[in-house]
């Protein structure tokens, strides 16, 4: 049985990516067009995210909190993007908030253990 | 045993700090301030991935990609305040990278359960 | 003899792209698109002037100082394309920084009169 | 007579900031923490101006539209301050815009003349 995250999973995929061609994938035509237009791409997610924070802020209403919750999941998958690019996985920002709060780390090691 | 993934344990972090005084927690302080305040932070910090990114680009060192992991986290960690201030868990965004991607999602349900 | 500054000449060319057909000119067709396009518009060409600065910065060469102002001109553009979409023209800009930095304003009420 | 824009003399302004100290003048503080600082008040400014936007969007109002105006200003000056502080006058973007939209550069080049 899977004990992987959803995000350990995502690095495998993001990872399997670099084996594909540009023209048959979305993060592989990122990968290949490199690190400045991956920035532009998590400058333009962070506009929408703040776009859809406000539309939430003025309506209170689900669909603008799905939408902001949509766009931040974009800002996170393309800053994912951007660290597989670099051979970084999203654990090291996992262990780095660990870290920061004095969180536990039991799960993520026994996923990776199993 | 913990089950809790590092998100999930940050999400009460969140949650706990709304009950904090503005000038006792740097959280409990975005709060105070809004969604304007905790945009700008994200803002400022997605700016910050890109420098961060564009060095390392340069320079290929282990300190520029320390730095990079530093910024990263710090923007997620932002854009888990902007939910957590709309009461929004950071469960959200990986059940959408989840649904994206046609993950499973054994172990986070198994975590709940727990 | 045309007495207007080259941002006063701009103003009437943005004004007279709002009678255009949005598949005839890019400025139409972000008109078209309306004011959320204009902002992504305008924080994608925000992350280029960083890079640009950044770029310049490393080599001090002249291609990356012509690189920046490239940039900047694009930022600048794109602002000015968001103000002529709610039909603000540039002198608000300009009378602004006048007024802040307490400047002169003769010569552009001299071409506004001639 | 005065014949120079209030570009120009935002520029002769922003030069003689260069002399000034550090802790006197908020212009000279940018300078002396370097193009990052620079840079993120651009990504904060340019952050500023899509809340403003949006919120005329919304509103309409005379005071949003004002708010508007005050922020694009703010992203003008410190991009004028990013130039300043590499050597750079407005100048360079006003020619490049004239070069791109084949404006008349009569007036400013007049007014250097004087």
């Amino acid at each position: 049985m899977s004990q992987k995250t959803i995000l350990q999973q995502l690095d495998e995929v993001l990872a399997a990516r670099k084996d594909e061609a540009a023209d048959k994938s979305y993060v592989a035509s990122l990968y290949a067009k490199g690190t400045e237009k991956i920035l532009k791409k998590i400058a333009e997610e962070s506009l929408e995210v703040a776009m859809a924070a406000k539309d939430h802020d003025n309506s209170q209403s689900e669909q603008d909190k799905e939408h902001l919750i949509y766009e931040v999941t974009d800002l996170w998958f393309h800053s994912l993007v951007l660290l597989a690019h670099k051979d970084i996985s999203s654990e090291a920002i996992t262990k780095e908030l660990q870290r920061r709060f004095g969180l536990s780390g039991h799960d993520e090691k026994a996923s990776r253990d199993a």
